[in-house]
């Protein structure tokens, strides 16, 4: 089981405050949002007496709402085309117990999110490679480049969209030229698709979910973690309109005999969220990368692979090894007590040796405190020697 | 991935409500006992803005109490020996995954709580079976019989105790042949202990923990969803002295981020549950029993395998096949517009062809109802042509 990238580094976050030190969280993806009233007030307003399990697959009734949420996103969907999962992480590990055979290879564009290593190994199935550049903010790698990697045990291509860590969000022709892909090596195109309302510039989303004739190629993962603001919750779901791939997973879902019965009370009722508080949420996030990316380019040597949605994004530095970099940071550095934490980049790229000079910046701290984090990494960089 | 034996029999179900009959429910484990009121209103008054994730392995304040929980029951743990997990299920799941590898093999003895099925094929692993028999109430098979199917491949030896769906438990000289065997063969021990509190006429459950010597075999199982009647939270831990499997199972449950916040919150409540809530539930399911055998024993050709403990035992009838028999009782049979639903305990079997004859009841209905079902029971297998 390999270990998370970012967890590696919190022996060394917890020394810096012992030491004293506050530390600028740039590493994690723990917003500092406040989760909907109308979540929060279901949750204390229950009333229930005993809590009992859910039905395996989540109550009629959630998945019902669920749909009408999909169906004003332009994603057709009936509840019966959805698995409520504990998280979207149970919602990857059933699709991919699902779909796939011990050795069984998925295609993933890196770098990617950590943890589809994990699910991967949890699964018995090998992650292939196939390298994206921040040169290009991290756009699909050319459809040949996934081509070449194609062999009789690959069963799936999977991205996240928008992307984390990359918030690279990918394009309609994108999107149908994965679909023309797996429709012609008859493999599944699985869409992790958790930050969907998080795009900016005006730049729309486009779903896998939405695209003609894919049908039964298309695997959809979701989630309330980061709608919401409600990442304790662990609520996701899992969408296909593909009757085997969800009669299998139901079997999953059977297994561990029902989702979180609290948790699906907050996520129904967040459903009600006014737009206002996603126009607020979305504008403060906007405004959050606008300022981070101003204050990263007043550094110097320094290359940006700019966000159109999430809210991270992958940074390039003047050094040779991030990971070093990230710790020393922890350990060595501070100016008047404080210092930055980051994640060093490496640990989302499959491939060994690649994005070794890289971070991922998550920006869900304030303005002020993002404005200060990266003051405190552009002068770490001045003193700092590989 | 196998379904579950008694998700088969749902459609069927489905369809005697449809007929409009009345189905008493002698097939499930969900109690309609109420959650600890302190439990309730712990979730109804928090008072968080943000629902957050916990860290992966659970809070240390919540990890403390659970400690000391485990104390008054004569196990000496620490905080850092728990890992809380989404139920009972997940804490299964990452015990799997920590210590076999594909294809390796866990001895358990049959019948068996089925998901243990679902979580082998998950992790990619074999179920071996040994026998455990009607006839001496399902004690422990002699551990000559265990030692005749260890191989090269086998890591475990999984019990669950109080048994599901034996209500066998297990006496302390089992525990401790086990505990020789695991020892003179290197495997691990994993015991299943969610029922400890449910045992009968005066026996004592003894914990695979509170062996001395047995620090670095044990694996232990646990979940809130019974203790408290709160199966919806989805709140169980995995509890080990063995640091390499607390530290292996740990990059499990990163990988999934975190459980349950607002369970956790119900959970750590719970474990304020007065004295009282426990006598009476315990003196509730005793009567049950009570009612159930001495019901039973007025049926012919009926064989029980007596509870000592949980709230389920298994019943031989005078019949061929029970798959056959529980579809009939509710599509075909009825006195008056009601009729009982059963569990075929073949599902319960990974032997092919044994327990054909053979049905688990849970008794978690109230003693009017559980003697309505029983005679039910009774007049159905008059009639009943195989």
């Amino acid at each position: 089981m390999p270990e998370s990238p970012i967890r590696k580094l919190v022996p060394y976050s917890e020394k810096a405050y012992k030491a004293g030190k506050k530390v600028y969280h740039l590493n994690i993806g723990q917003p500092d949002i406040k989760t909907p009233q109308v979540a929060l007030d279901a949750v204390k307003n229950n009333t229930l007496t005993t809590i009992e399990y859910s039905r395996s697959e989540g109550s009629e009734q959630y998945r019902t709402k669920i749909a009408n949420y999909y169906h004003k996103n332009n994603i057709e969907v009936k509840h019966d085309d959805i698995i409520v999962t504990t998280g979207g992480s149970e919602a990857l590990l059933f699709t991919f117990g699902s779909i796939m055979d011990t050795d069984d290879e998925i295609i993933i564009p890196e770098p990617f999110y950590a943890n589809y290593n994990g699910f991967s190994t949890a699964s018995g199935v090998n992650v292939v490679p196939v390298i994206s550049k921040i040169e290009d903010n991290f756009a699909l790698p050319p459809i040949s480049e996934f081509e070449k990697l194609i062999t009789p045990k690959t069963k799936a291509i999977l991205i996240c969209n928008p992307g984390n860590p990359t918030g690279y969000l990918y394009s309609k022709e994108e999107i149908l030229q994965l679909a023309e892909l797996v429709k012609k090596h008859d493999l599944f195109l699985i869409a992790d698709e958790v930050y969907r309302e998080f795009t900016y510039d005006g730049v729309q989303h486009h779903s896998i979910m939405s695209i003609d004739g894919l049908e039964d190629y298309a695997i959809m993962i979701d989630s309330v973690s980061k709608r919401y603001s409600m990442c304790g919750a662990r609520i996701g779901c899992l969408v296909s309109k593909n009757k085997t791939v969800i009669k299998t997973a139901l079997k999953f879902a059977q297994a561990r005999l029902s989702p979180p019965t609290l948790a699906q009370i907050a996520s129904e009722a967040a459903l009600d969220t006014p737009q206002s508080y996603f126009d607020e949420v979305k504008s403060e996030y906007l405004g959050r990368r606008n300022t981070l990316i101003a204050e990263l380019e007043k550094i110097d040597g320094v290359k940006i692979g700019v966000p159109k949605g999430a809210f991270y994004c992958i940074v390039e530095l003047p050094i040779k090894n991030s990971d070093k970099f990230a710790q020393w940071l922890l350990e060595e550095f501070d100016i008047d007590k404080e210092t930055v934490m980051v994640a060093p980049a490496a640990g989302f790229y499959s491939t060994p040796g690649v994005g070794l000079n890289q971070i991922r910046i998550a920006y869900v701290l304030n303005k002020e405190s993002l404005i200060k984090a990266v003051t405190l990494l552009k002068e770490a960089l001045k003193v700092y020697k590989d």
